[in-house]
């Protein structure tokens, strides 16, 4: 492992790949690891298939510091994260006794087969706490597997943010151009970014207010150099005739 | 190639993964794909690195029939998806006379070397149309290379969607249940599917007005098929005492 640990988000689910619905997780996750200083580094989507999910995960796991998963944790026939999770750690998915007790408070005299399900744990897993709706998600090794649905997925991250090891916090810093075109702001935004290889300079079009806007960050783990580069490169944009750029939140 | 035509969506962009900003993409073309009857099978998130495009992108084109990148193929010096995909296959990245023509148009008078960056096509790639800022993507063999602003990106797929085998288009139908847990719905729903093996039954559980609901969906090639399922589905949540099941769009 590196200084700055890395990690992989592994989406799950038909739903998101057959359109019908718009995922919002990754990005939810993609900030929570950002405020921890947490290299986010790939994200895959995939359907409810056993198969799949075992192949995406085990490329992941052995790649990163962390994985991520959401979605596949139900109670339903086609929740098979679980039991994939198990498959790729070559593991028992046995009833979890504290996952059982939890999920018989929750269900008081209506615990059926299909909730029981959700009590299947992978051996040597420890439980992800789930305020929301109680069924918990749980880690094995350094992947984290979580429910799919964002209410319940947001607040599962607060038990996994005291398990993951944080790196340096990455800061950006935004210039945004109006009136201008990207292809006016190349010049001078790779000549920032030659001057200080330690950081990152991206650009990014949008339709905004009043037509097209470019948003230039730069981005760095060091506050003062991202500070000092951002400066730079509001110079050399007012130096090639940008007519105006402003410094924003990125 | 299966008679059912299969693809692969790979989003390229620091900014996803930084989570500043939420991928819209994906969905869009999730969508398009599903409305020509071709399978998304999977769909992977890298930033603006070289080797990681190529790594997924020749992991995807591998595999599934069709490739729909977005992302990276702006002027500015972090648009290296054009690059990295001309690597991939191992071909030239020469200006296209075509493209070159098209630029010089839009960019009369001001079409300096930023621009004629978007004019380095793949050799032996076609232009993909862009009709909102006319800076082409391309496609070579089986991968289709897009824009990253969604407004683009939607409007180039108008010039995607002829270039595609086509095949059966899925139909699904949902049925709505409030007031009942997944854990109440599990066995009927998995007696349905039981019931249809050639089909895909989903349960997703969603926050709506007034409390949990639940989306069962089914889905299949099949019209008749599928309207049958879902007649035996909302039979099977009666006799299981459910209180009330609606069938609406999926």
């Amino acid at each position: 492992m590196s200084d700055q640990p890395s990690a992989a988000v592994l989406i799950i689910g038909d739903e998101i790949l057959s359109g019908r619905t718009q995922d919002t997780n990754l990005n939810v996750i993609a900030r929570f690891l950002a405020d921890l200083g947490v290299d986010l580094q790939e994200a895959r989507t995939v359907g409810d298939g056993h198969d799949r999910i075992v192949e995406a995960l085990d490329a992941l796991r052995a790649r990163y510091d962390y994985v991520i998963t959401t979605g596949g944790i139900g109670p339903t026939h086609d929740d098979v994260t679980a039991e994939a999770v198990a498959a790729a750690f070559g593991v028992d998915l046995p009833f979890h006794p504290e996952a059982l007790a939890i999920l018989e408070r929750r269900y008081d005299g209506d615990f059926n087969a299909a909730r029981r399900r959700m009590a299947r744990i992978p051996q040597g897993a420890t439980l992800i706490r789930n305020p929301v709706s109680d069924a918990p998600g749980f880690q094995i090794d350094n992947v984290f597997v979580l429910a799919g649905v964002p209410q319940i997925m947001t607040a599962m991250l607060d038990d996994v943010r005291p398990r993951m090891r944080t790196g340096r916090v990455k800061v950006e810093r935004a210039a945004v151009v109006s009136g201008a075109g990207e292809g006016l702001l190349a010049a001078p935004l790779e000549a920032a970014a030659r001057a200080r290889p330690d950081l990152s300079f991206g650009s990014y079009p949008r339709f905004a207010e009043g037509g097209w806007g470019v948003k230039l960050v730069v981005g760095g783990r060091d506050v003062a150099a991202v500070d000092a580069a951002t400066r730079e490169l509001l110079d050399l944009l007012r130096e090639a005739g940008v007519p105006k750029a402003e410094v924003v939140d990125a």
